[in-house]
C-alpha cells in the first residue's frame, strides 16, 4: 500500500448516508496487511435484489466464478469481500476457500449459501487461507451497523491511496431513494470489465432484472471507460443491490426496466457508477495527471472507443502527458494504430482547447506556448475529430509516470 | 538520443563484407541532431530488385506513401533515409518533401523517380524541410562506396543507443551470395509492422516478385514478433534489394519462389532478419531485460501469438521483469485478457526452467529462490502451456523500466 496520497484525489470525501436495509462491519485477519482491516461484510436484512458484472478474463477469479452462478438466483443476503489477496488462479484450492468463506457466511447471518456473494482482491496465484477470516464472520453481523461505509471502502483498499465513495438521492414515483457505492482499484485497470471492485447499494424496490438491465447499460460509459494500464484483472466485479427498504415509505416495486419512473434513479445511478470510476483513474498507480479522451467523428460509437483506448493506452501517449510534452503526434500514431478507418488528411485534434493539427498537419495557427500550458494542467483534455462520421466516445486515463515502475517492480514483496 | 549505450547491446558488431552493386554514403544535414550523420543515401550501380513491407498505421507517413507506389514497378536505384524527422503528418507538405528529395535523388544518380526509394525516421509531425539534403545527394552519389555498411547504420539512428548490422551468406546452386542488412529502432516498435526501418541488400540475381514472397514471410518470426511498448509507428519500413551481381558468378537468376536452389538463402535471411529484430528489442528505451515469450498448446498458431504479444504489451509483466520479481499471477492475467481460449485449470507456466504453475494453481514444487534466480538473469524464458492443440509462437520483448519513461517523457526537447 502506498504512503503518499494520489495528487489527484478529491479534496474532501463524500458522506454516505445509512442505507436502511444494509449493515456491514470489518474486521483485520492479517491475510497479507498489518495493522489495518482487511475484510468487509455486508449483511442485508432481509432478501435484497442482487446484479453483477464481472471480469471478461478467460482466467477470472475462485470468486467471480463463484457470484456468477449465485448471481442466476438474483437474491443476497451477504457479502464478503477481502483485500491481500486475490483468490485468483488457486485452483480447487480456491474453490474450496469460497465455498469456506460462503457456508460461514451463511450459518453467521442464517441464509442459504447462494445468498451470500465474494469478491477477493490482492496477489494472484497465492493460495488463500480463508480460515483466517471464515471464523470471524459471527462476530462480524453482529457488530454490523448501517453507518459504515467510510470504513467498508477502506477495508477493501489495496494498492490505493484513498478510499473511493460516492452518494446519490433519487425520486421513484415521489418517494426519495439513495444509492451508496464504494469502489477500489488503481492498477490492473481497463476495460472489460473495469478492473476494480465496487459495491452499489440502494434502498428503492427493483427487481433483480431492472437491476441487471440498469448496471449493464451503465457500466459502458463508466467503469468501461477507464484504463489505467490496459491490464485487466481476473477479480473485476461490480455489484448492485437493492434493499427494497423504500417500499415502506410507498415506492411500490419496479419490475419493468422501460418504467417512465426509473428515468431519476437512471441518471443517479449512471452519475454515481462515473464517479466512483473516475476516482478509480485518479487514484492510478503513479498517476499525476488525468486524461480525458474524446474520439469524435468516427464511424460508430465502438470504433470511437477503440480509437480512444488506442490513445489512452499508449506508453508512448501517457508518457508524454507525464513529461507535460504537447506531443500529438503520437496521438497520430496512435490513431494510426487503433486498425479503425481514419482519413490523415482529415484528422483534427485539440489538447485542451488549443486545435494543434487539421487537415493532416500542424494547424497553422498553432501555438507551442498555448498547448505547453495545457499540458502543465492535472486534468487533461485530449480532443480527436476523425470527420468520417458520427460516433462519439470519451475515455479516461492517467499519465505513466517512473512511480508506476516503482509501484509495479517490486510489489509482491 | 540516449548517452549509454544499452545493457544489451551486442558484445561485438559484425563486420559487413562491400556487397557487390551497392554503394553508400552519410551526410550531416542538420535536420534535428548537431555533429553526427543524419542522411543515408544507397546507390545501386544497376536497376536493382525491390521488395518492402510497410506499417500497417491508418496514418502511414509521406514517405511510406511514395515507397508503396514506387513499389508496383520492383526496380530500386537509390535510397534515401534521413533521420531526426519523419516526415509523417506533414500533409501537403510532406508529399512535397517526398517529391523534392526523389527528383534530387534520381537527377543525381541519373535514373527515374518511380526507381527511388525514400525512409524518413524521428518526430512526428513537424514538416520536413529536404532542402537541407537535396542538394547534397549529387555529392553523395559521387562520394558513395561499398565498404560502409556501418556507417551507414549509424546514420539512420534516433534513440538508439548503437547501431544494428548483420550479414549472412548462402549458396544458391553453388554460387556463394552474401545478405548485408541495416536496422534502426529502439521505442514505438510493435507489430504489425515492425516499427522500425531496415534496409536489407543482396548480391542474389532474384526477381522482384521472389524477394516480396521471401520478405513477407520472413517477417513474421522476426520483426512482426518482437515488441518494445506495443505503439505502432507511422513509419515502419522494411526492404529488401537484390543487385544480381552473384549472376556474373553463375548464378541464374531465380524466378520462381518454389525454387529449391532458395532453400539456403531463405534459411539465411530469416536468420539475418530475426538477429536484426532481436537487436532492435535489445535496444529497446530504458530496457534491462531481454524476454522472449512462448506460447505452447494454443489452438492455433495465430491464437498463440496473440496470447504471447498480450504478455509481451502488458505493462504490468513488463514492470514485473524490471523488478525481478517472478510474479507470474500476471502472466495468468494477461493470459485471462487476451481473449483467446483458454482453460485456466490447464495452464502450465515456466520462468526459465522453473515450473511456477500448473492444473491452476502454483506447482507443488515450486521454488521461489529459483525463479527468483532466474528473474536475475539478463535474458529471460517465459513459457506458458495452454495444453488445448497445437499452436504456438514466440515473441521479444523487453522490460519497461523508469529509463523508459525519462527517455519518452521529454523527447521532443
Amino acid at each position: 500500500m502506498s504512503t503518499s496520497v494520489s495528487p489527484l484525489a478529491p479534496k474532501t470525501f463524500a458522506t454516505l448516508p445509512p442505507l436502511r436495509g444494509v449493515r456491514m462491519a470489518t474486521a483485520e485477519a492479517g491475510i497479507k496487511y498489518k495493522n489495518r482491516t482487511d475484510v468487509l461484510m455486508m449483511v442485508f436484512d432481509g432478501p435484497a435484489a442482487a446484479a453483477g458484472v464481472f471480469t471478461r478474463s478467460r482466467c477470472s477469479s475462485a470468486p467471480v466464478d463463484f457470484c456468477r452462478r449465485n448471481l442466476a438466483g438474483g437474491v443476497a443476503r451477504a457479502v464478503v469481500v477481502n483485500s491481500g489477496n486475490a483468490n485468483a488462479f488457486t485452483g480447487r484450492k480456491g474453490r474450496a476457500a469460497t465455498e469456506l468463506t460462503a457456508s460461514s457466511a451463511a450459518a453467521a447471518v442464517g441464509c442459504a449459501e447462494s445468498e451470500v456473494f465474494l469478491a477477493s482482491t490482492g496477489v494472484i496465484g497465492e493460495p488463500l487461507d480463508a480460515t483466517k477470516f471464515s471464523g470471524v464472520l459471527s462476530d462480524m453481523n453482529l457488530r454490523a451497523t448501517e453507518d459504515f461505509w467510510f470504513e467498508a471502502a477502506k477495508a477493501i483498499m489495496t494498492t490505493d491511496t484513498y478510499p473511493k465513495v460516492a452518494t446519490r438521492t433519487a425520486e421513484i414515483a415521489g418517494v426519495t431513494v439513495t444509492i451508496n457505492g464504494i469502489a477500489k482499484g488503481a492498477g490492473m485497470i481497463a476495460p472489460d470489465m473495469a478492473t476494480m471492485l465496487s459495491f452499489v447499494v440502494t434502498d428503492a424496490a427493483l427487481s433483480a432484472p431492472v437491476l441487471q438491465e440498469l448496471l449493464s447499460k451503465g457500466v459502458g460509459p463508466s467503469f468501461n471507460s477507464v484504463t489505467v494500464d490496459s491490464d485487466t484483472s481476473t477479480s473485476d466485479t461490480l455489484m448492485l443491490f437493492a434493499t427494497g427498504a423504500a417500499e415502506a415509505d410507498g415506492q411500490a416495486p419496479i419490475t419493468d426496466v422501460a418504467n417512465e419512473a426509473l428515468d431519476g434513479f437512471r441518471l443517479a445511478l449512471n452519475d454515481l457508477l462515473k464517479d466512483l470510476a473516475l476516482q478509480v483513474v485518479r487514484d492510478g498507480e503513479g498517476a499525476r495527471k488525468m486524461v480525458a479522451v474524446t474520439v469524435e467523428g468516427a464511424e460508430s460509437d465502438a470504433a470511437a472507443k477503440r480509437v480512444a483506448l488506442s490513445i489512452a493506452n499508449s506508453p508512448l501517449v501517457k508518457t508524454a502527458v507525464a513529461g507535460e510534452d504537447a506531443n500529438w503526434g503520437r496521438v497520430v500514431m496512435a490513431v494510426g494504430k487503433s486498425g479503425e478507418v481514419a482519413d490523415r488528411d482529415r484528422l483534427e485534434i485539440w489538447f485542451g482547447d488549443v486545435r494543434v493539427a487539421v487537415d493532416g498537419e500542424r494547424d497553422p495557427d498553432y501555438s507551442e506556448a498555448d498547448a505547453s500550458a495545457v499540458m502543465k494542467q492535472q486534468d487533461i483534455a485530449v480532443r480527436v475529430n476523425l470527420n468520417l462520421g458520427s460516433g462519439h466516445a470519451t475515455v479516461y486515463t492517467c499519465d505513466l509516470t517512473k512511480e508506476y515502475v516503482e509501484i509495479n517492480g517490486d510489489y509482491r514483496s
